[in-house]
């Protein structure tokens, strides 16, 4: 593997150290020259090699989260400058998106994910990895193995969230389970929680995108639209649990309509419109709702590291940073599977 | 205690036992002389001593679950007839309310409250308890201990619907527990859980209802509006557990701002309106939300018959069956506690 670093930088007058990066706006992209991040001495420097573009940075870009700045959160990157561990410098590391205060009760027990003045990287207040560099906290990075390239470990974040299924709730192998969404999210959910359900069914609207699940031995169920899921509930029965990644606000409604009595569904979609339920079938039902966001890094890590997944099918095309609205206006086309950005 | 049996059985020219009964059709309650209800083998005939005023007999009545007939879902009876039990006779019984087909899967591992098919008695396709008889399946009844009055009987099933709660998650000592809403099912909520968490706050608008809950020593908290549970947030902290029994289709927005990432949001609430909700919230917080019903009728008289809830306190009147119409006015009063009725 090689890693070009195409950063230049420009020493300008007042002594900053200059760099390139992408800027979010007023609902437009911008491609800036900005300074360098300055790092703390529990902070690493990263220079990113390959990052992601991700539904939330569409969101991001809508102005939806009042969010302005760099955006990116799934990226590998090398580690140019760790002031507290020194031996970091020039590895290859992926790093956690969550910024805890790291005195709260949430941070001191491992959950800065839920601590209440968090940051996160590249989607609330601190820049994220479309940029030739970026800071985060030295406790977020993780090692990436060799065995590991680039364009994979990219998918580590998004991994780690599919893989947070099955720390929330009990996937066991007898379980009836369906995904609700072949998107991105939906069939990195099917790949990883395979491992625990095999029988695990993807359900959605595209062939093509299905058939990526498929190549890799999962079950999968094509409907032409959501419209006719209660339908599809009569046909296949319903399911122990649900599992909403449609990224559609009505989701949970398709989740109603085939999952158990007893059941779970567990949410996904992080839309900003809210949704209208008929709360008295959760109550009737006796169905748990569970809400599922970020996960474990060392999880998804081992799943890429031992070739239990490949997400390599799940690209779309890789662009250069400099190219970056190409890239994001490709990742906005409807069923677009995943855009990279290389630096 | 005395069993005043008021029914007066008249033999009708056609051979058939005529009995007084309440009728719900067309938002209207009509007192009616209607057929004594004929029992097969695997159920029994019920004489009723006492039956409560539910708030989904409201719903009923107001036509939101195209119930038409005698409701009543909440009562203690004589049995009168076991064709597959003779010994019940002239035992005191109460009654789930859940009739399975006996037949599925759902039915066959004890939860017929989930039988896709099944009747509710006083609810759904079967004929309830404000009458002079009822049936039910044989399966259904319990026993009720001397030691339990007529009164306190009527309050099994609301009381199993709260006791519901500690069998579907884990409510420990050390949890922080908000019960938001001092109605009927609140109070009983409260009762109920301090059992297994003594610190249990129950919030409220009604001084007068939390102060029920108080002399029981449950802890409460005055609300003058719903409007102000952001506020209380900040004031108390958020909780593990929000118990939602506010009988308002937006008290999961109440409890979204009153519970803790990772916690857990517990519905007791079927409105028939749909709520809107913000499900971001849900999935960034990582929030269960677990919808629960119907309860364990054994657990609910082990605490009746062991005096470990008092619920007569939650009486506010008793009328006879020939004045149904004024105790149901009686219970649509907002804010009034349980009507009985007495037969």
């Amino acid at each position: 593997m090689k890693h070009s670093n195409k950063s230049l930088l420009v020493l300008n007058p007042g002594g900053e150290q200059i760099m390139r990066a992408v800027s979010f706006r007023d609902k437009t992209v911008f491609l800036v020259d900005k300074p360098r991040p300055e790092v703390a001495a529990d902070q690493v420097l990263l220079q990113p090699l390959m990052a992601g573009v991700c539904n939330t940075d569409v969101e991001l870009f809508m102005g939806y989260y009042q969010f302005e700045g760099t955006p990116g959160h799934e990226f590998v990157s090398l580690v140019e400058k760790a002031p507290g561990d020194p031996q970091l410098v020039g590895k290859r590391v992926v790093c956690e998106i969550n910024c805890g205060c790291g005195q709260c009760s949430w941070c001191k027990t491992g959950n800065q994910h839920h601590c209440p003045t968090r940051k996160v990287i590249g989607i609330k207040d601190w820049d994220g990895a479309f940029a030739e560099y970026v800071k985060a906290p030295l406790a977020n990075v993780h090692l990436v193995d060799e065995a590991i390239s680039d364009e994979a470990a990219v998918f580590v974040e998004p991994l780690a969230a599919a893989l947070k299924i099955s720390q929330q709730i009990h996937i066991n192998s007898a379980s009836r389970i369906a995904i609700l969404g072949d998107g991105k999210l939906g069939l990195l959910i099917a790949l990883a929680l395979r491992h625990y359900n095999p029988g695990i069914l993807l359900v959605g609207k595209h062939r093509q995108k299905l058939n990526l699940a498929v190549e890799q031995g999962v079950s999968t169920f094509h409907i032409e639209s959501p419209d006719l899921l209660p339908d599809l509930g009569k046909i296949l029965g319903s399911f122990d649990i649900v599992i909403e990644a449609t990224g559609k606000e009505d989701g949970i409604d398709h989740g109603l309509n085939l999952v158990k009595p007893g059941g779970a569904i567990v949410l996904k979609t992080t839309s900003h419109s809210p949704s209208v339920i008929q709360l008295s079938r959760v109550v009737v039902g006796e169905i748990s709702v569970v809400g599922s966001r970020c996960g474990d890094f060392g999880l998804a890590l081992a799943f890429l590291q031992n070739k239990w997944v490949n997400v390599l099918p799940l690209i779309e095309a890789v662009y250069e940073l400099d190219d970056f609205r190409k890239a994001f206006d490709h990742a906005r086309q409807p069923g677009a599977k995943k855009i990279l950005v290389r630096f």
